[in-house]
């Protein structure tokens, strides 16, 4: 985002004004269309409040904008020729379609992160830097490249990156598969969306655990499906309530995160798995499977998905690059009947022709190359180190104040903030004191819980992020009280 | 896709019965689906029908499948334990959902080329391989990265890339825009299915140029858009049907690909675009200006984009490099006002989480290297070559029974069939003979064009294919009368 230059001689309300002024005549701002109030203006810009009311009455007397008292400030349609022309409503079309926007507390820390990159980043569901294999991916770009076209793919993916996931997935997740059974896609994200868009009609019922990252996602709602909820308890779902779902809002598919659930981090026990996967084919429920977590298992043998014990093919499994390697290459696989492949590969040619050739090539590379499994061995022992530090500091700062049970895979600690607090303020309170985290709300607990991922942020600001917290967590309930 | 090997001592019907076995306990066709006819089979395996029927013969013996006629071999259900289980009805599920599936033709091509590698292709449209900067694709890659972090990015596209962007459409395409206008998509399509499904409600009403790129679009139909046709001569689209659409139909949108239309390989005249713009204004209606092939320009300077005299904000940008450079890198662009921008990439945070970081910081730095202007010419002269040997070969070869106009840019040459001809049936006979097209009914036309690509075949194979589309085109006309 631009920022006026406090250096310059031009001072800050003109070159405010000016630059306002080019991204309204380049049509970033349409005749017509709302810009943003003075005070957000000047919390984005870092400047004072009065220097964005100087700016917007520079513009003012120029006839480039117009401000009504409690409609907010627009910018003028006259100044565009005498004869009557129309820019189109931007605004309402914006606002029409099928899609949902997302959840505003998930677009507020998305504002926050991008207004402030020094905050220290309990919020995004990823891996720091340093636990990303980035060495070993530029070395990967930098190996000779050979390659002699660079055209339209399958969109069901590039072949040899779905045969290095036939022997990935036999090696390291037991489950077997041939190249014509799997889809690559933009992450486990795009999997979720084309199995929500293209297998499931509007007004079906699903089911989906209770917290669960899939409520964090409008996607289901903008699919029009229903929503059922599966309580989570600290061995995950309970197979009998899918019998009872199903008999009274015949469910159409079940979602299910069951190795080290976001946001959880719960592990489904070994009983439940068994009872699941009969439950579902004595109904012929299709299970979904989402499974980004299992490998990064801090210790011991990683566990196995349902898929690897699915005899008659009643699991869809979806798998992701973006946890244990890298987020930013956005790579993904669903495994699947041949035809749900072809069906929604077929779909993918409508919406985006495939994924791009070249993260394939770096995926189907690194997967293959002796850095993998040196890769994960400093990965897991990594996060091992990070979530016993977290749990140090949190003890260390805030004792009495949280609850919450140890995770033996996956990214996140979820805590019970044991005295009730408000989790707006909460993240308010965090946010201005240079840390941020996810509200437990996002995914459907009540407001007295909070994610705290402590794969992402670097391992020296750990502690002080945790005392920000607990700092931020004090004064809001000392408000409230 | 797997063959059986020739040379195995191992009987062909041995392997192929092996074979299936190991896909359906593995998933890929799950209890009760529904596998390949034996004819298709064979087709597919490039074997004697005999021999798929004795390999099914085998695994019907061993209780795996089943046929009944009528209804074809499924995979057993009995096979799978005693107790009643049920495997999800995946073809039910492959059927459901707003997405229709692609036109049959296009299928029906995608097949054909994956099954015959070696076929010349005039049908899909891009650039052969010796048209595409590999090299410089390549040395690109290789060049020492020193990337820190892989982490998710914004949605909205790759900040580098926005910048590089903002430069070259000034440059190049003579568009003023901010960073902040920018969207960075999967190609051009993905910019179309975004607008489509999130600033369109189902029962709008759109107008879309008759016969156009578009048509070929199940897109369109699945996000429950109604569609009204805008007649294209050698000229363009006529301005006064848009009014008289607008009138009759409430049209919501216009989607036009002025610059070397696909397929007709139109430019829309000068006036016209004046017009156009006029009447959009008036109207309040928003143009998509889909924008793919204007750099392609074969001589002099390419025409400009509608946008580029937007004065106030009617049109909403696409642009892509599949068409200059890569394909399979999918990158694509769209220039729009900030509201739109905004609402598209918080939707795709919900579909794929944006478009992989690798391919944008490939087209960041191509955009910025000293290879892009002498690869540009490169690709515009060679395209003038083999623009004037499929014209010539085409006059050798069969002058009596095509007409065209010659384009003066884009990949395609749009023909005419002056005798009436069933296009199924002479896309049967050119796939017989090894050579491929796309039918014009693809994009709404009646069945006497076709869409000749020249720019993917390889120039030493134009003369062949024109021959073999010759022939085939002689067979069909002669069969029909
Ligand atoms: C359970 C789960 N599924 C899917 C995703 C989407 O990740 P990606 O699309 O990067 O693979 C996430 C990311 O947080 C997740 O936690
Ligand atoms: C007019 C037009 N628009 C859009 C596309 C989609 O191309 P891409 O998504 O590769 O940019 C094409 C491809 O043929 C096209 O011809």
């Amino acid at each position: 985002m631009w920022k006026p230059d406090r250096k310059s001689n031009q001072p800050l309300y003109q070159q405010i004004a000016d630059d306002l002024e080019q991204r309204i005549s380049y049509g970033e701002f349409p005749p017509g269309s709302l810009l943003p109030s003075e005070r957000k203006l000047a919390d984005q810009l870092g400047v004072n409040r009065s220097t964005v009311v100087l700016a917007y009455a520079e513009l003012r007397s120029l006839g480039i904008i117009e401000s009504r008292s409690g409609s907010g400030t627009r910018v003028s349609r006259t100044k565009w020729g005498a004869t009557p022309k129309h820019t189109p409503n931007w605004h309402r079309y914006a606002e029409g379609g099928n899609f949902l926007p997302n959840l505003p507390f998930l677009r507020r820390i998305r504002v926050a992160l991008e207004q402030d990159p020094s905050i220290i980043d309990f919020a995004s569901g990823e891996l720091a830097g340093d636990l990303a294999p980035i060495d070993e991916i530029n070395a990967i770009m930098n190996e000779k490249q050979n390659t002699s076209y660079w055209g339209y793919d399958n969109p069901q993916g590039y072949m040899p990156l779905r045969q290095a996931l036939v022997s990935f997935l036999k090696e390291y997740r037991g489950i077997h598969t041939t190249e014509s059974s799997i889809l690559i896609t933009s992450g486990s994200q795009q999997s979720l969306y084309l199995i929500t868009q293209c297998l499931l009609s509007p007004g079906d019922a699903v089911a989906i655990e209770d917290p669960s990252y899939s409520y964090s996602l409008p996607m289901f709602q903008s699919a029009g499906l229903r929503l059922f909820r599966l309580p989570v308890d600290e061995r995950g779902v309970q197979p009998e309530d899918i019998r009872s779902l199903f008999k009274k809002h015949k469910i159409k598919m079940m979602f299910i995160n069951p190795n080290f659930q976001n946001p959880t981090g719960t592990l489904l026990a070994e009983e439940r798995r068994k009872k699941l996967l009969d439950v579902a084919s004595e109904l012929g429920l299709p299970i979904v499977e989402d499974d980004p977590f299992s490998l990064t298992a801090y210790k011991g043998t990683p566990p196995s998905p349902l898929k690897s014990s699915d005899a008659i093919g009643s699991v869809l499994y979806i798998g992701s690059f973006s946890k244990i390697a890298a987020s930013g290459l956005r790579v993904g696989w669903m495994v699947a009947p041949h035809s749900v492949v072809e069906r929604l590969a077929d779909a993918r040619q409508q919406m985006d022709f495939g994924l791009s050739v070249v993260p394939q090539k770096v995926a189907a590379t690194f997967l293959e190359s002796p850095f993998f499994d040196p890769h994960m061995d400093r990965l897991r022992s990594t996060l091992l180190y990070k979530r016993d530090l977290i749990i140090e500091v949190i003890q260390k700062e805030m004792p009495d104040l949280v609850e919450y049970h140890i995770p033996d895979g996956g990214l996140h600690l979820w805590c019970k903030i044991v005295p009730e607090v408000n989790d707006t303020k909460l993240l308010d309170a965090a946010i201005q004191r240079g840390v941020i985290f996810v509200p437990g709300s996002v995914y459907g607990s009540d407001s007295s819980y909070v994610r705290l991922t402590f794969a992402r942020a670097r391992t020296e600001d750990i502690h002080t992020g945790i005392s920000r917290f607990a700092e931020a967590l004090r004064s809001t309930l000392e408000i409230e009280n």
